[in-house]
């Protein structure tokens, strides 16, 4: 059975309701990145700041190198990274973040991080960059700017106290909720404009 | 034949003197790259500087995922890439740079940049980062940080004047020579304190 939508849009409906999608963990995340990619252009379009995500870290094994044709990668692997995704210059300032996407409605699981993540935003706070996550609660369609000082509090506690989230609440005390735009999709230096570059 | 050096390291002497080494693509400027490597895990130790490589970027087309094992990437291609690929923090400033590396003795050919990176440099510079290239000259075992600006106006002129590469006088002038060391192997932040960071 086929809808047709009125800007022409098709949709096939499933003839039976689907008990429980399957999770994709190939896409997670996929269309925020997207957001995220689109805003950074915007900005370095109109020579606001350079941000740019950087390359998946991955291990190559073994390259063909066929005649006349581009190297080939046969085997490799997906790598930790050793550092957060974006980076970049805005107003002289270096600025550091990770975005993460969680479809949790109260609470962002610690899980989204790891240790090296963690380490590298302690050490770039130290150098006085301006370090964040921008986190979205993809079920809500709510954005926030989140100060990195307190994803490390709650990593550094949850030995002690088992806690294995952060919750919204604090979130809305210690970040900034991000309203997104048409362009840029996620105005997030905005945030930065008002709360952290105040004395500039 | 074997020559013994007098601080204990061997050198073996090729019997007939090879009339020209085939050159490998693959390992072009690998020990540089190496060399830089232990310098910024040197300074990121010591909390000195967090300054990273960035990841080789990659068009991932097939990835298998087979039961109980980690994912491998089957169909790849080489990707170029939109910026340098070294940036990081220093005493709150941002830092850009790129490495390269030159068999050549009194020049460094342009064709060791794309327009990518020239591009990138001049958003970086117009943010107020700290942009530059590491030079290595492999047959005269000597390094240089070379300003971007150099780069960028050799680069510009290069249509103009026919001339394709910068000579070794115009970066002895405009750059800065680094002694290599033990540790760190390439001392570059000392040249940064020393010419870009004198007011901090």
């Amino acid at each position: 059975m086929r809808i047709k939508y009125p800007n022409g849009r098709e949709f096939n409906q499933p003839t039976q309701p689907s008990k429980k999608k399957p999770v994709n963990f190939a896409n997670r995340g996929m269309t925020f990145e997207a957001e995220i990619n689109q805003t950074n252009q915007y900005y370095l379009d109109r020579n606001i700041a350079v941000i740019h995500k950087k390359p998946t870290p991955v291990q190559i094994v073994k390259v063909d190198y066929p005649k006349r044709s581009a190297a080939v990668i046969k085997e490799a692997y997906f790598k930790e990274a050793s550092t957060t995704d974006y980076n970049g210059i805005y107003k002289g300032r270096y600025i550091d973040f990770e975005a993460k996407e969680t479809k949790n409605k109260t609470s962002f699981p610690l899980s989204n991080f790891h240790q090296h993540q963690i380490t590298h935003m302690e050490n770039c706070l130290n150098q006085q960059g301006i370090v964040f996550v921008l986190m979205s609660f993809s079920t809500n369609k709510s954005y926030f700017l989140v100060p990195a000082e307190l994803i490390i509090d709650y990593w550094n506690k949850q030995q002690q106290n088992g806690r294995k989230s952060i919750p919204l609440e604090a979130i809305n005390t210690h970040g900034y909720e991000i309203i997104p735009g048409y362009a840029p999709r996620i105005p997030y230096l905005s945030i930065l404009d008002q709360h952290f570059l105040k004395g500039d």
